[in-house]
């Protein structure tokens, strides 16, 4: 095969992308390992841009806090907004900014890790960059991902962007509120999700009226203190 | 250097992005070319999933149908969706989809566009992933990239997600029928984004009521009749 051959060229970028995938794998084992250790609890929130993540974990840390030690790390390309946020909840958090990158890896991740006091902490939140697309590639080891879908941005996307919905375990509707105002509904949305993950578990919230917020933070008192990594 | 460096495999990570980008804008400078050879005033549609810019293309299209004749590439990692309910207003249309590949490539572009019948065409839009990060990168030969912004995603996204909005020459603010319901404003995303990039020509609307759909419009019969690819 001759340098130049366009076939060559497509195993290089193949070859680069499983070794980068390959290095990735091996750091989240690591972080898998730490976060066992501790018997900490780790979610990776995925979703578009502004389906109401930061609210979300504002609102869940504010109504867990007697019950459950939460620590938030934080992924965004620019700006420590999100970060603040939930420094005003008065949990540990740590700021990625991810610059021209589209997603956290576990490089990212375990370096936050070490700069997070996760002393007594139970649970810990990563959020990740907002894009469905290549976030569900990257594992950071968590225990599972859950994925936010906000009900404006119209119930097809599942459909659209499967790989995300495949690779979560967990399914936040938000904006449920918003429902009367759109041409998206409920069982479409959450149909189309099952069609491509039938274990998903559902939950239905609008984290501005806290609408479902009890459920989920049930849900989560729950399961945090049994599920460790795996 | 060793091989095992980690200094040596961010360079060769750096320099086969470097080579991947290099190719992606030979390919743009190809496509460019046969746009303007034909006349032809490529528009590339960016957002976050959900943003509506699917809506927005069969509205305007409908909207130009006496005037200008259009024609539309779409791309999404899975489905058909969108292509189906361009098709349904008459013009020619070719669904890519990427499979795991987050963005829209001039070598994508460029092949669907050997797939449509272009003749008498004044203006063709690509419908690019729906992603704010990965596809301000990659120049598919277009005119101008048109960022559309939902009011349901958070006034706070032109700083978090600045590259695309830095990119972009147009930015279309869409759902502001949804503005009495939820807690962002018109004026901060307008201001955040216009922080960013102030030269961005900006309209306001609603593709569900049609609101600010004629300035849009207007708009488009002026630019696309005299700005081809440059």
């Amino acid at each position: 095969m001759k340098p130049d051959d366009p076939g060559r060229k497509a195993i290089v970028n193949i070859s680069v992308e499983s070794r980068l995938l390959g290095e990735n794998d091996l750091l989240a084992a690591a972080n898998r390992r730490a976060f066992n250790r501790r018997g900490l609890c780790v979610l990776n929130l995925v979703s578009s841009p502004g389906s109401g993540k930061t609210t979300l974990l504002v609102e869940t840390i504010q109504a867990l806090k007697d019950r459950l030690k939460c620590a938030v790390i934080e992924g965004d390309q620019q700006t420590d907004y999100d970060a603040r946020r939930i420094a005003g909840t008065g949990v540990p958090v740590v700021q990625i900014n991810t610059g021209q990158g589209c997603h956290l890896d576990a490089g990212l991740v375990g370096g936050a890790v070490a700069r997070l006091d996760l002393d007594g902490v139970d649970l810990l939140f990563i959020e990740n960059v907002g894009n469905l697309v290549c976030p569900s590639n990257y594992d950071l080891g968590e225990a599972m991902k859950v994925v936010v879908a906000s009900t404006t941005e119209g119930d097809d996307k599942p459909l659209k962007y499967p790989a995300m919905f495949h690779n979560a375990s967990v399914l936040i509707i938000n904006k449920i509120d918003l429902l009367p105002y759109i041409p998206s509904t409920l069982a479409a949305l959450k149909d189309n999700a099952l069609k491509i993950n039938p274990s998903l578990t559902v939950f239905e919230m609008s984290c501005t009226t806290r609408q479902g917020m009890d459920v989920w933070c049930d849900w989560l008192l729950e399961n945090a203190q049994q599920k460790p990594a795996s």
